[in-house]
């Protein structure tokens, strides 16, 4: 297996080089101040998780993997059924984090069940088993982007420009993101793409996450303003818009970060592909269609206040502030998951892939 | 004529009570402190309107017209020639403040008619010609505000629900506004519109100002981030979209704040009518079409830094700042002015009106 600790991408999460620490990029610092954090106990690795130093769902899962790992390592109890029972405690703390990540409680029970795997084994084969398994998760997610970014990777071509919308990228994921993988992927290859970045409001994730990540790659980005998105593409400067998804339903109908659905209605007037990539575990066939995405409504101040030296609106001004919005699958030209790219009728298309 | 300085509207700028300054909001404090500036000396005045406490076309037009009709009175000769001598020094001064604003020469060159159109009179008549024109163009500003809402409200209907971007209400203008001047119409006839205010990056005057003044006229309005606009009219709540402009082509282009082509794309896809409302002074029968229109671009600094605690993006990361956008004449339902509502073919209904 590649040493994951040496690679030179961004990394936002990784075992450190003694094996003994998680080392995240802390993500509420970027882009003033690059700080990386070595996370050892279980208070700070429940804390990196919770003031979201380390936030996208598959990076998020990462850091519990090793974290729990990290945190077994300093359990001092040699008897199997001790051991357990401490690892279950510290376990279920992690837990506690995000309790609606789902990719958080989904690494921990697969740690757990290396521990479960077999009784037999003394503490010293089963943390050994614990550092492969989350190795492995790792490894996984890092293979799941490279082919979804091998996919996405295909729709385009050198020199094309590309518009973006939030940050589904290295940070978000481990290396390559999903909905801007296929641009990290093809500067490996040699390719130049252009890249447009929405700054993605309320929280700038655009700004200070994508644009962050592309420059430091060498790619080409430039920052724009969401309500930009229709002139640059007016302008004849984007190719295809690229974007993750948090939840893709049988139909195609996929909830991604707000505006996403306004690109794709300015994709589709300017005749520009929309392609959305993202892992076949967002995609929900249980959702029949976007009717059925509950939209996560967030406080006003984010809009109002937050990031600003002062307000930039009356306090007692009413805001909307939806944290998704669903894109309709007649808007999106293809979905690209590991498995492959899944073109309209999606019902028919989604359906294969499971 | 009616006292324009007891309005209980917000009014961006008016005569002092005593006549003998021009008083203004400063709209670079709003919306967290509203402060009445009382402007009587050439320098006081002319900053006004270079650092924008006083903005918006046709309230710099206002501003300048009673500016030069105080420092008129400031003047000591009672000669002809050498007050005429006098007054055109201080509105060269006035003049230089915001080079490129139409109105503001406009204004200044009515005022100095004033002073031309009879050289038999004495110092004191022309005084009180220069306070009857200052008087007029603010007068006739609102008159054609109002016509312009007039014909505007005749598009909605009581209960509508209504999406902004940008500022062109009473702050910009005189009473009323253009944009927004409907708004301010129906309410003073008691009809109840839902107003969703796009916030309009990078500057933010859609939070900072449209949602200020709505809020103070006690309409309903929530303010959204501009890429919230999609889900806001796919939940059904907009049923017209209202915006100014800055300039329209002879068939329809209009030019406005950037992120009002999104806005009307947008519409068009959820088959919401798209309004622009100005004057006839902002149709630019010499520009064919969209194409003519120049673009100023601005400085990045507006997308990574400005209004922010710290820079949102790494230091040398590219941005692309427009100022405006240009709006295709397809996707606008129709243009209100103070003559009247055109509708398509605009070449045809725009150049009826001259």
């Amino acid at each position: 297996m590649e040493n994951i600790s040496k690679v030179t991408h961004i990394e936002s999460v990784r075992l450190s080089d003694d094996g003994t620490c998680v080392v995240i990029i802390d993500q509420t610092q970027l882009p003033n101040r690059t700080e990386y954090l070595e996370l050892s106990s279980a208070e700070d690795i429940w804390d990196a998780i919770y003031t979201l130093k380390v936030r996208g769902a598959p990076a998020i899962g990462i850091c519990a993997a090793y974290g729990i790992y990290c945190l077994a390592l300093q359990i001092r109890e040699t008897d199997y059924d001790r051991f357990l029972c401490e690892f279950r405690k510290k376990k279920a703390y992690l837990d506690s984090s995000r309790p609606t990540a789902v990719n958080l409680s989904w690494a921990l029970n697969r740690m757990e069940r290396a521990v479960l795997a077999d009784r037999s084994k003394d503490v010293g084969e089963i943390l050994e088993l614990l550092k492969a398994e989350s190795l492995k998760i790792h490894r996984e997610d890092i293979d799941m982007c490279k082919a979804i970014s091998e996919y996405g990777l295909s729709l385009i071509k050198d020199g094309d420009g590309i518009l973006t919308h939030c940050n589904a990228g290295p940070l978000a994921t481990s290396r390559y993101g999903t909905g801007q993988g296929p641009l990290f992927l093809g500067k490996e290859r040699g390719m130049n793409f252009r890249v447009y970045a929405d700054e993605t409001r309320p929280l700038l994730r655009g700004a200070r996450l994508t644009s962050y990540e592309l420059q430091k790659a060498g790619i080409d980005v430039t920052l724009i303003c969401d309500n930009m998105a229709s002139i640059v593409m007016k302008n004849g400067w984007v190719q295809a818009c690229m974007v993750g998804c948090d939840r893709v339903a049988a139909n195609g109908d996929t909830a991604n970060k707000i505006g996403t659905s306004g690109v794709a209605i300015l994709a589709k007037y300017y005749g520009i592909p929309f392609y959305v990539l993202g892992p076949t575990s967002t995609i929900d066939m249980n959702c029949k269609s976007g009717e059925d995405i509950h939209i996560e409504l967030r406080e006003p101040e984010e809009i109002k206040e937050k990031f600003y030296q002062e307000p930039v609106a009356l306090k007692d001004v009413k805001c909307y502030n939806p944290s998704f919005d669903v894109t309709d699958h007649s808007l999106i030209t293809a979905i690209v998951t590991e498995k492959g790219v899944c073109y309209p009728p999606y019902t028919e298309s989604l359906a294969k892939l499971f």
